[in-house]
């Protein structure tokens, strides 16, 4: 069990194998509410909506399920407006709670509605997909897509709990498997180098799988320590974008399916970590050191239709991009990151160096 | 200038005639953003919109107005999306501002905005109403309705300032300056026995308006003393619902805007003081005052359709009802409110007093 301290607001995040089936004490150990809604979607309801709506109603809750498309488009402000009407349909007050049972999409959408719906209402997060357990359960970022930008809309807001139970994973298809990994390894390059020596003793993912609590809570210490430092995303927590800045350029300009959040960090980590290797901002092997661990989980390490330019629109139309600097993340060695501030058009130098 | 300390924010209520002239100077002095949207309606636009944002160019700022149409309905999730666009297409980032120029549809949909783009930037209120200077532009509830509810939607979000000049209240109409003294009167009632004296010695509402920084000062003390002690509302931030509950019921029975807010709100108080004084819970003589100061400002003591059991029944689907009791406010005396906990089945009785 972690326990995430933020200046308001404390909670725990539980890693442990078959925890999902003592789902209903944990959720009688934290909420006094009567009435909870687990939104969740196509892919997971037929998978494990019955089994955590039978745990929680057999402790005395009364469980509604709201079930959502599986898949980005889910993540919008009329898919938020259903959920709101479902809510009220079922005469949800704010003492009531809702719990999110799914991956990222589901995650943010559910943690949305949750933070606006009469002004807030308490919410847990049951995350589904190893890159949710690993990374969106935690940062208390929530977040819809409009037309215009993805997490365009959103608020800052944090869980009463977080529960991940590595046995779900056993349903996921190995891409997903892999996203989530890729993560991991980030986690590690940024800011645990006993992490990353634990992820170089692993043969491959299925190894990972059957040691996902120790990697897991390694990686969700990472993430803690940084998020706790930066609640409202001001500084220091801009190191978990390592890889993201050309890793997000490439999965959007990619089309939507085509590169996953993972695939493009991977790519994006590569990429900016041979760069700044070139010039001497990191130290010489690190590079290939990232890369043998992505190959070994069977990351891609290239991109087929790489374009310098399209690459760098994209970047600098990237909300992410401030003025003419812009901040990029970079490895002062596995384990250590730093961020440094460069000339926008010097981005165009690291996007030369396509990765092959 | 009142100040308002929350636990994790402080800004300053401004209540100066001929304010709005220097809010080029007022903006500078809390902003170091570079563009700002303007949220306005389709009435304020062409009264203040144009002046706002020539002072604000002055100063150096690039400012946008995006114009809404005047009303409830503008409170939607439909017209946030459509702000979400606007200010993405205008190129909107976290470090930029939105200023709310209106009344408390504006105040509440544009706080709504500021507090959800990009999970939150920064905001500013002049409100244009004499009901939202004294009301909504403190107390940092954010809102859009839904067809389902009004309010079901929004968060909790403090303005960086506010910034309130008597002297627009010179363009509304009288109706629209009862419904603000209607909350002038419920905040002396509750909390502010000088308020009440300073009331009483007021001829009429152009007198009120004569004396504007002074009774709007007072009414805003009031608001800030009992948000400050409850900044979530989970306690005594109830009190300044006195008169809301039953008025709340006439305003949404009545059908949209034949009974407005501070309508609803003046017969609602003379209703509840009216039944709490015969069963001795306030001292006898109250609700004559109450009754001698709301006819002096020419609000409504009657409503022309009570009907019980469609009031009760809008009562007990609201809201603010939970489970079998219900909380309502209750004069103490004149200038003092208590919480009391009734079944909710007693409100009936209440409710069998028709204001007449």
């Amino acid at each position: 069990m972690l326990s995430v301290q933020l200046p308001n607001h404390q909670y725990d995040i539980i890693v442990k194998r078959g925890a999902l089936n003592h789902c209903g004490q944990w959720v009688q150990s934290l909420w006094q509410t009567q009435k909870i809604a687990i939104i969740t979607d196509t892919n997971v309801a037929p998978l494990y909506a019955q089994k955590v709506k039978q745990l929680l109603e057999a402790v005395g809750f009364t469980v509604h399920i709201l079930i959502v498309p599986a898949g980005e488009a889910s993540k919008s402000l009329a898919q938020a407006s259903q959920l709101y009407d479902d809510l009220a349909d079922a005469e949800f007050t704010r003492t009531d709670g809702i719990i999110a049972l799914g991956g990222g999409v589901i995650g943010d959408l559910a943690a949305f509605v949750a933070s606006t719906y009469m002004r807030g209402i308490h919410f847990l997060q049951i995350p589904t997909t190893l890159l949710a357990q690993v990374d969106s359960s935690i940062g208390g970022k929530t977040g819809v897509n409009t037309n215009r930008a993805k997490n365009l809309v959103g608020t800052f807001a944090q869980p009463d709990g977080v529960l991940i139970d590595p046995d779900v994973l056993q349903t996921l298809d190995d891409r997903r498997v892999r996203e989530g990994i890729a993560e991991i390894i980030k986690s590690a390059a940024i800011a645990d180098i006993t992490l990353w020596q634990q992820l170089e003793n692993l043969v491959d993912e299925n190894d990972l799988l059957n040691h996902a609590e120790l990697v897991i809570t390694g990686a969700l210490q990472v993430k803690r320590k940084v998020v706790e430092e930066d609640v409202l995303d001001h500084g220091s927590r801009l190191t978990l974008n390592f890889g993201h800045t050309i890793g997000h350029a490439i999965e959007n300009t990619a089309g939507y399916g085509v590169v996953s959040h993972g695939e493009g960090v991977a790519i994006g980590m590569l990429a900016i970590c041979q760069y700044a290797e070139k010039i001497g901002q990191t130290p010489k092997g690190t590079t290939a050191q990232l890369r043998k661990m992505i190959e070994k989980f069977h990351l891609p390490t290239s991109y087929h239709n790489w374009q310098t330019e399209q690459l760098y629109r994209a970047i600098t139309h990237d909300k992410k991009a401030r003025g003419s600097q812009l901040k990029i993340i970079l490895l002062e060695q596995i384990g250590q990151a730093k961020i440094v501030a460069i000339p926008i058009e010097e981005m165009k130098n690291y996007l030369k160096v396509e990765v092959v």
